[in-house]
């Protein structure tokens, strides 16, 4: 008899983006009238940048002629891709990563929710909270969760996040083996110097843990002394993998590519105590469940990397950024404090008095017609949050702090 | 301390394709001069057709103005596409499948290695012998595998395919959970009738298990008696799934498009004995691991549907059927008995003086410089058999099998 996965049950509720999209629909279908602005799921709105369509074209117009198809794409993406990214977003910045530790994906979703796959199921995960959901549901459907009790998985390690502690989490005092981490950060906003970061690569290095370091909002990053990349802090090659993606560098929500750093020298143990290169291990995961990522979409990558389509990306980027300024200065009149937005898309708001984080979404989305994410989505730590984005039309964002305005708490 | 999942350490070898393209790539870097003739992945050489390409372009720029941008894409796949496929391949065949049905995503491969994640590992799985290796080999990674002894997985039930059964699966006579099945048949080149499949779901009916069926090579189907989906056999609504692909259909490999049908009737049991929407689990399971297809791959997909795309289709497989037929009339010639070829883009040859597999693979690629994948390498079944593939330019065929024709034994 056909039996689901027992794990698949431990899940609680439903994805949380499936869940606002949920009650978007019945909003808007409902009242089809209202003008919803959405600055919830953390979703582009600028169009693809010149260069890049540049790049888009000339893929498909390859795949056209016998000549110039392309068949099967190499499971860890073609060469000219991993050597654009190895030169600009490390070697340019002085950092030692070669194009063999990087392998392309779809997406940064994709590839923080596969990685877990290679591990044991009995690894402890820490997590922070809040998080982004993808970690701890991916850890859960695979058996690492344990059971649910008072809100949290019995068998996850939780870092709390809070105006206490600035939103930068302390290092754990008991043993963990694989550690998720998100700087700028996804939801707060918040970024990790590089003392910060050093700590945690002492950490890793010290108790044989392993760094999942999800750096997607990298190039929201203006401040000069924030780190873009884990493998800026020495150590970090024999103990971290990196996630990162041109879903919000570049527009590519719709467009998806994203790329995972496995450096060479982290190696980790099987139960005889032999050690295995997790690089190749990847290798093996990949080449047996992915077919790897579209020519055509590799062309249009290929093309943020060029000189040209870094002018183009960081244009868009401050687009963003100053919508983030807008919104920041608007909750700061209404006496709303904020952490974020200033190296990344991302405002994570303190709910006035103390409103729930359910309640003061639905209070938004029929108020004030305007959408954000439920800060106890992504934990308990959540609960009295909110997090609003950046991304979205000026007058849109404008617009969104108006409306704000005329909010009666 | 950071371990590896054992059940990684199961897998033998490395995966297959991936083990031949080492072995071209070693043959080619030592002898540069040769020209070698690649027909062993099955990778398809003929370029996009131009309704496909206008997709692709419209795509494209869209993407380019912010009126028409795209961002997340939803899990599912667009309403445009989703619709075309349930018209084209379901309801204009008489067959019921709906939209909310219909699945989309970056390749067969990675739908059919990631299904198995909604199951207990306790389930026992059926596999052909031979097989496409992804199915094994992702279920020994997630623990379903068992011990490896004699060339097998202890845990695994094996469906021989040879000579004597002309290489159709007789339906076991224990219990089994899961049934993989693929026809037209990767690597064997087989149709099963209507007959056979009725059997396949009469015998999944009555054991409570599930057919997950691989139809990625349906478009090659002449024969008018042929099922093109396992939907055209009363029953399978309630206890099959069906991958399906454009990378053989429509030249999509390195363009990357498949979809997976679950009809809303596939339910599954949880330990208490309830019953669970197999759909709705898959829904879970991609919104927490998958952001989507790229919008400008779904706009390049949705044109294989149109009337003029899929003319354009059946000429390019025209075309590589008629390849098999020349390799066919060439091992004829020879007195090499094969299976396959007329319904399906493979042949399976059996080696002449009962070669073994990997012996003919380095005689093949080392003194005719053609490259064919060792039937072993798709399972103990395998042995003294190998698969060459109609894909190819005409001229390539023709000169493999002028090569063939020169080999001694």
């Amino acid at each position: 008899m056909v039996k689901i996965n027992p794990n698949f049950l431990k899940l609680q509720g439903n994805y949380l983006f499936a869940e606002i999209a949920r009650f978007v629909k019945e909003y808007t279908e409902a009242n089809p009238d209202k003008k919803v602005i959405k600055l919830g799921i953390g979703d582009v709105t600028e169009p693809l940048n010149p260069t890049v369509i540049a790049g888009l074209n000339e893929g498909v117009a390859e795949m056209s002629r016998r000549e110039t198809f392309q068949g099967y794409p190499p499971y860890e993406g073609f060469d000219f891709v991993r050597e654009a990214i190895a030169k600009n977003d490390f070697a340019d910045r002085g950092i030692n990563i070669s194009k063999d530790e990087i392998f392309v994906s779809t997406g940064a979703k994709e590839d923080t929710a596969n990685f877990q796959e290679l591990f044991s199921t009995d690894m402890r995960i820490a997590i922070t909270d809040p998080v982004y959901p993808v970690y701890l549901d991916t850890n859960v459907m695979s058996g690492r969760g344990g059971d649910f009790a008072n809100g949290r998985y019995t068998n996850v390690t939780y870092l709390d996040c809070n105006a206490e502690n600035n939103f930068i989490p302390a290092i754990p005092t008991g043993k963990v083996d694989i550690i998720y981490l998100c700087f700028p950060n996804n939801p707060t906003g918040q970024v990790a110097t590089k003392a910060q970061l050093t700590k945690w690569v002492e950490y890793a290095k010290a108790n044989n843990a392993l760094i999942l370091f999800d750096a997607a909002y990298e190039a929201f990053i203006r401040e000069p002394d924030i780190p873009h990349s884990i493998f800026e802090i020495p150590g970090a090659r024999e103990c971290a993998v990196e996630f990162r993606s041109l879903s919000k560098t570049a527009g590519f929500t719709g467009t998806r590519f994203a790329y995972t750093i496995i450096p060479n020298d982290v190696m980790i143990t099987d139960e005889t105590g032999a050690k295995h290169q997790l690089n190749k291990i990847w290798v093996r995961r990949q080449a047996t469940k992915f077919n790897g990522v579209s020519y055509i979409i590799q062309k249009g990558a290929a093309a943020v990397f060029t000189s040209e389509g870094q002018i183009q990306v960081k244009k868009t980027i401050d687009y963003y950024l100053e919508n983030t300024k807008i919104i920041g200065a608007g909750l700061s009149k209404l006496g709303i404090s904020y952490t974020g937005g200033k190296n990344s898309p991302y405002i994570w708001l303190k709910t006035p008095n103390n409103m729930g984080s359910w309640e003061f979404f639905h209070k938004l989305l029929n108020e004030a017609n305007v959408v954000g994410t439920p800060g106890v989505g992504f934990g308990k730590c959540g609960e009295g949050y909110f997090r609003l984005t950046g991304f979205g039309a000026r007058a849109n964002i404008e617009e969104a702090m108006e409306r704000f305005a005329k909010l009666k708490f």
